[in-house]
């Protein structure tokens, strides 16, 4: 298993990762804790301050992605990614927890929950991922 | 029905689209058609130049909207998001046609099609979103 | 809230969920619980005995549905459905949990977990519900 | 590639699909079409007769994989399936078309069309497949 400083420096490999400011909080069996930085280019809706909901999907697929990628050494290709959308995510930091719900052979499907910075849900959702194959 | 120069207007208000380079190339009844500018921060794999599955989500999401927005004379909220990933997405501009599947009373399906500098098919899906309520 | 007797009942209409032998075991405001009484006709493949994909998708739309109406007196229409395959679901009785995501003004995100007999998760999911406006 | 009666004698393989009614009206390289025969035991609201949205998105599942199928001799095992809902479907035969939007080496995305008697789409979807590795 990758350790949390190696989950860290592999997840900045990818400059939308940089760009999104994302910093491993927790990662362990059970499942990973990221961080993403609030950016002013995320706005929707400059009235409201609204965070694009690609952020928001973007952040789901990469979280999802790293509770595998800690067991796998490396992060797989996304297959096919769903998001759901549950509240407005107001300007702020933004938290993601990712866990795998079930690994096969060839496929792994893993989910993850984002959550503002006063702790609400605002988007959860689940990818399928191609295991590497020997 | 929004004209192509009011499309792009209204789509130039969110901070991201103006980050992702988004270009009205066609806007009709029918679908529209969004033309991305490549940026370096959308790299997932420096060693390839692959551009990042949540770029595409985003992306799939915009247009999808979008073009129900040229209906409703604005976007609408998304509830949630679907997306299949077809190939890798070489470093070049992206083109994603959008077009309405079915327009309810309360909610629409959409879908849209990314294609890469080649025209290959990269990534395709669909979004449900809210149709406002008067 | 309805009681498990008025769910029971209530699911009984639909004649699709008589012949799926749909009977309630649990019903709370933190979820539901359902049985399937296995059928013949629900195999794909009869050299092993595996139950189709369609039986488990008809078990999370329904059980993720009926875990909103216990809140809403009755179910509410889907408007799109999720389902990821876990594992080849034996010949066998199937149990189904389902919960409320997130509960909106307008739509609701529920999700369920179908596991066979030997308490395996065989399939999860979710949907979208629109929830009727008064 | 399959001819439409190998598709046919393998698709009724599956008890499922013998209780479905499922026939094939043409099957080709550019994808398939399935009538699925009408049962009492689909409906969802004995009020209306609405067929049950779980049926549709079984329909969505057999005939998107089988759209494979005729290209791998056999159907291929369901990654996960996501519908959506149109309409209500009325009381009647419904007639499904599915094709391949994308065949890689080791998955498959397929799509599903669902139109009722009258010609009118009450359902469409996708599915991801596990292509089998020689």
């Amino acid at each position: 298993m990758m350790t949390k400083d190696e989950l860290q420096a592999r997840l900045r490999v990818a400059k939308l990762h940089q760009w999104l400011g994302l910093e491993v909080l927790e990662a362990g069996e059970a499942g990973i804790t990221v961080k993403a930085a609030w950016r002013d280019e995320w706005i929707v809706n400059p009235a409201r301050g609204y965070t694009h909901g690609g952020i928001l999907a973007t952040l789901v697929d990469v979280v999802a992605d790293y509770a595998l990628a800690v067991h796998l050494g490396g992060p797989a290709p996304t297959v096919d990614l769903r998001v759901d959308y549950h509240k407005a995510a107001l300007q702020g930091d933004l938290t993601v927890k990712g866990r795998i719900v079930r690994r096969g052979g060839s496929f792994a499907c893993c989910e993850a929950q984002v959550y503002d910075k006063d702790g609400e849900l605002v988007a959860s959702g689940r990818g399928t991922y191609a295991v590497p194959q020997k």
